[in-house]
């Protein structure tokens, strides 16, 4: 059985974004429900899933494990797993990291962009790596069945992730290094270390991770994955789109600012440049999936090795997860 | 006119704590009045000093700036001014700073022992200095008026906080290293930049910060002053006396443990040495200021010097805060 997941999204959720990823076929989604926000501000956004859930049975239900990703191939559904971009959900307190579980939380960001109290952000001057608490959260997670996502990390937190964890973590949006300069994607060494260790690569479409941005070509970023492909196992490689359909500029704002400054951040944009960058033509939304396929084909990939990167190699991923 | 302040208690507080240090002429105390509590929690602690400040009127008050130690010293009282050992009450929020000062909070540590959102903890392995929210933090601090305190903090992470604050920080209540080496202690390269920038440096009586611990020699104590004297300005030297009176054992233990850790973890302590170590003989409660006042005279300060260490310096220090 071959599966399609796109390990991370965090759109504007509605009725026609379950949809386009009905149409595009995709059995699993790994959502975004929170950056900054906190465990009661958490419990908000559970209720809005809740309300989704409730309003798009047809469509979509809660994801738990691996299971639920056969279950929604054999029903035509898409299986939703909750994920978390910023640690903030847990605050200051071990004890709430069992609680998120319980609550559908499959993926927990140590940092996003900023220092946290788990680990350093990519953003950050100086990455001291995983700190004290960050040690006992990670024994925790592993635990409880939580992945620990580096997306948004600096280099010496996320491989001091991968040697604390007793299982397999993910970077799941993100791109090589080697390809596209940017504080979000990953030296060759990094992800050769991820790879060894069983981990996954989730490729971004965000325009601020690809060469050349909006202007991507396809045929340039399925070259890029077959030379990640030379450095990394292609069992540990996979989709993260990363995409944000339909999201307003307050939300990029958001997601750069929280509540840390009083002056405005911007992130991977300028001042000139605030909000969402337009997707490559190729990839406005899941159904760029065919795209890749194409794409991924024409490079000189077989059949077995384009089902993996589509979805096949995260789902294995998901089987070692509990 | 002369001033007598201990610029750090974290006692049990009841009408007993405040007699005794009304008995020791205080003019002022700065207490720690909340250690990992968050926003919410920490109005639970306003909340009970409002009924220590009710009924206890004819002790105390609370302190906003150093015209209440001049009123406190005229009216026999003593000016209690709030301080938190952890940034934790402003969550990821700057705005929380002004509304933190607004409730009387003046000093307030970047980090206690471990990681924060500010600063590296002196428990922390590798300390990255101060991170791009505690930049942020460190110009709202000294905007509304709350002293950056790094007693608990790494030594990058005080170093560059002396640099970003545009006002003199303060180590309320540690000891210099040469003396006795403890994580908590400071060195002297710290001690001399602190000096420079005329930050304030509060002599501890907690037995881990003392030589010999609890059997540390009031003689010896006083030389340890004398020493110091001689790599920071005279001026910038004052008590902090970390005193905990009536505390039971769990305090400490929340202190140490927080909610970060499912273990036990011991701080100062040891396994066999868990609760709160015994007070030397000569400094069992504030009344212990009178020994400190005869060991100083003694080694040969002179009565200027003596009274700039017992609060003078402090009640000057003050007058910089807002």
């Amino acid at each position: 059985m071959n599966f399609k997941i796109d390990n991370l999204q965090y759109c504007k959720w509605d009725r026609s974004v379950f949809e386009i990823n009905r149409e595009a076929g995709l059995d699993a989604v790994h959502v975004t429900i929170v950056y900054h926000e906190d465990f009661d501000e958490l419990q908000q956004r559970i209720l809005e899933w809740k309300t989704h859930f409730k309003n798009n049975d047809d469509l979509i239900f809660l994801g738990k494990d691996f299971r639920d990703i056969e279950k929604a191939n054999k029903n035509n559904k898409t299986a939703i797993f909750f994920g978390f971009q910023n640690c903030s959900p847990i605050e200051d307190d071990i004890n709430l990291i069992e609680k998120v579980h319980e609550q559908g939380c499959r993926f927990m960001q140590l940092t996003y962009n900023n220092q946290s109290l788990l680990a350093s952000g990519c953003y950050e001057k100086v990455d001291s790596g995983v700190t004290n608490f960050g040690k006992e959260a990670i024994k925790e997670m592993n635990r409880v069945g939580i992945v620990i996502d580096m997306s948004h990390s600096g280099e010496k937190s996320t491989l001091d992730a991968i040697e604390l964890s007793q299982k397999p973590i993910a970077i799941t949006h993100s791109n090589p290094n080697f390809w596209h300069k940017a504080k979000r994607n990953k030296s060759d060494d990094l992800l050769k270390t991820l790879s060894q260790s069983g981990g996954m690569l989730g490729f971004s479409l965000y325009p601020h991770h690809l060469k050349d941005n909006s202007n991507c070509k396809l045929d340039n970023f399925c070259e890029m994955v077959a030379r990640t492909a030379e450095i990394m196992d292609i069992k540990n490689l996979g989709i993260g789109s990363d995409l944000c359909l339909n999201q307003p500029d307050e939300i990029v704002e958001w997601m750069r600012n929280g509540t840390w400054t009083k002056k405005k951040v911007y992130g991977e944009g300028t001042l000139n440049n605030v909000g969402f960058p337009d997707q490559p033509s190729w990839f406005k939304d899941a159904r760029g999936f065919k795209n890749i396929e194409s794409g991924l084909k024409k490079i000189g990939f077989n059949l077995d090795e384009i089902n993996g990167i589509l979805g096949n190699n995260w789902y294995n991923f998901y089987k070692g997860i509990n």
